[in-house]
């Protein structure tokens, strides 16, 4: 639900957005424009600037790591600036109860922190804390039409959802949140987005409404960027049931796991009657999973895994994977609980901190965009 | 368009809100309950919060005043504390060009304070000038359902007009557009909102919103009030063509109209065949339209005005009519010259410091809204 790739994000299955042929099309297009932007990040990682978070709906996980918070800290070491927003009015988009946000937040901020994101180089800010961003949800809601929201794939597939529920009928927050998207990626005049391949529609309507503001009302030179996808060909990391990873299906291994606790995920971990290792994705889904996972924390590949591992077997392929999860994440682990056992005062300070430089910019970006709107008085 | 019953608003015609009986009765409830809240706001004008304003497409005219301004300065002399808003972000609801905006504000500021509008007691503000204030849109819109909006009586007629045009799509501003009309009157905690008795229905929407929210963030003590109509029951005014009195029929009396104007406006003012002047606002509305507005003036009753005239006829009640006018005005365009005389700089402070005391309102809204919902870090 953010403009993230999480696993925890309410995204359509793929495909479900458009054509297949234009979705196979554009989604052709976005990777070879995804390689050219990584080589022009590593030549001016400078003139790039990352939008991208989070629901706060629990503690991330190792699906997260691997999906998008490295990838976030990969950037960020370039020299690219990276914003995350920890998107707290997005829980509500389809649900009453928010749970305990607060303390959500605090683990999300902790997972961020640990796993590399740097508060003096990256910006953490919540949703609710910036008043000027929000605001600009006004302005772009009247740069699109109803049609072109129910058009929306994220709308559409909830709403297909939530007919299937049979439950709550859609919120407006959810209907509109293509437009709040819109409003979070522009008010930092970010011009890059991490997305899944199945998301490319998302950024579509960010697109439409710089370009829909600046050609009614900055023609002459184009005041935001229309913003590129950076595609993540990371894999979907599966949970210890073989379902994809997620924790509201509890089946995560959270970043925050002890020792013990990753060595018992990988225990449990579901693998097939086959012998003999070998990296089949398609029909090896579950021993596919630890390969990825396994070469991720190893640096090689999972087909150089497999071929090690080979007739050993599932039992010595999940040790393999555990020792290197474990090992791993140590620095991740310690850095957590140097985090934690410091008390709440630092984690505040971040937050403050990101909070206000995210009102700093939004305030600016609201008062260009009155000014251009002939709205100063 | 705004929570107003400006002419200039685009509010769906009477009857289209719900069935006729449902619509009667609530109707008659409603002027029941204004007389009720009469009583009140005399003994306890301070009670009392009033929200309303208007879209900045214009200057104001005859319609505004005796629809709207004229009650809203009994109001505030009453001692009910009045909050104006000049709705920018309402004037892109429905149209591309919102003209020159600047302009228009001041002709607006200029025409409520020649009025009678008394910036040390009521706050004019610019929608667009209050950031925590357009944020709990956001919040508000998780609270409805987008068949709720669907169904939204103000949606539904500009749903309707707008496949009549066969022209652009309605905007997903103005579909949200009763949450928006929430957070307007809920930001200062506005219960009190003068309306018509056709827009009755547009006030359900916040009232649902203010209850909504009370029962899941604020069960034990209700944060927000359920928002009473206030029922105007001003005649509609009509234009020199017959038509109701509109901007952009081009058949208005302005406010800031000189005594030249007034008089030939009068002079052209459509009548019938009819020798006699009687009271009879079905069957001769354009004689009972110069009669309500001389009535208005002379501080006496159509009637009686029609009785006085009798046989005298339409150039004669014209004439009166015409002079109770120029009369009536004076003051208001001798203090909107001296206004407009004394340069920009006073109708800047009295904005910039309505919109200071806007913001004030609505931060520490927000900031209880925020601590509410569980969004405090």
């Amino acid at each position: 639900m953010s403009v993230t790739t999480t696993p925890e994000a309410t995204t359509p299955p793929s495909g479900t957005s458009s054509g297949p042929a234009s979705t196979t099309r554009s989604a052709a297009a976005a990777r070879e424009r995804t390689a050219e932007l990584e080589q022009l990040i590593a030549q001016n990682p400078g003139e790039y600037r990352v939008l991208t978070g989070d629901r706060p709906t629990g503690a991330l996980h190792l699906g997260h790591l691997l999906g998008t918070v490295a990838n976030r800290v990969r950037l960020q070491n370039l020299g690219v600036e990276v914003f995350l927003i920890i998107a707290d009015y997005q829980v509500i988009t389809d649900r009453d109860d928010a749970g305990d946000l607060p303390a959500t937040v605090r683990e999300v901020l902790l997972d961020y922190l640990a796993a590399g994101l740097d508060p003096e180089r990256s910006t953490v800010f919540t949703h609710s804390a910036v008043p000027a961003l929000n605001q600009l949800l006004l302005p772009f809601l009247s740069l699109v039409t109803v049609a072109e929201l129910e058009r929306n794939p994220t709308v559409k597939a909830e709403a297909a959802a939530s007919a299937e529920r049979g439950g709550r009928g859609m919120s407006g927050l959810l209907f509109t949140y293509p437009v709040h998207q819109a409003a979070d990626i522009l008010f930092c005049h970010g011009n890059l987005v991490p997305v899944g391949e199945d998301q490319l529609p998302h950024l579509e309507a960010t697109r439409t409404v710089a370009r829909r503001f600046n050609q009614r009302y900055s023609a002459v030179q184009p005041y935001f960027p229309e913003p590129d996808a950076l595609i993540a060909r990371s894999p979907t990391i599966l949970g210890s049931d073989g379902g994809k990873m997620s924790k509201t299906r509890g089946n995560a291994l959270e970043l925050r796991a002890t020792e013990d606790e990753t060595v018992a995920f990988f225990r449990r971990a579901r693998t097939d009657a086959d012998r003999t290792i070998t990296y089949e994705p398609e029909r090896r889904p579950e021993i596919a999973n630890l390969l990825q996972i396994g070469a991720h924390f190893t640096g090689g590949s999972p087909q150089a895994l497999a071929d090690e591992v080979g007739s050993a077997g599932a039992g010595r392929l999940k040790t393999l994977v555990s020792e290197a999860v474990v090992e791993g994440l140590r620095p991740l682990r310690d850095r957590r609980a140097e985090l934690a056992s410091a008390g709440p005062r630092y984690l505040a300070e971040v937050l403050a901190s990101g909070n206000a430089r995210a009102n700093e910019i939004a305030d600016r970006t609201l008062d260009d965009v009155r000014g251009l709107m002939g709205m100063r008085y």
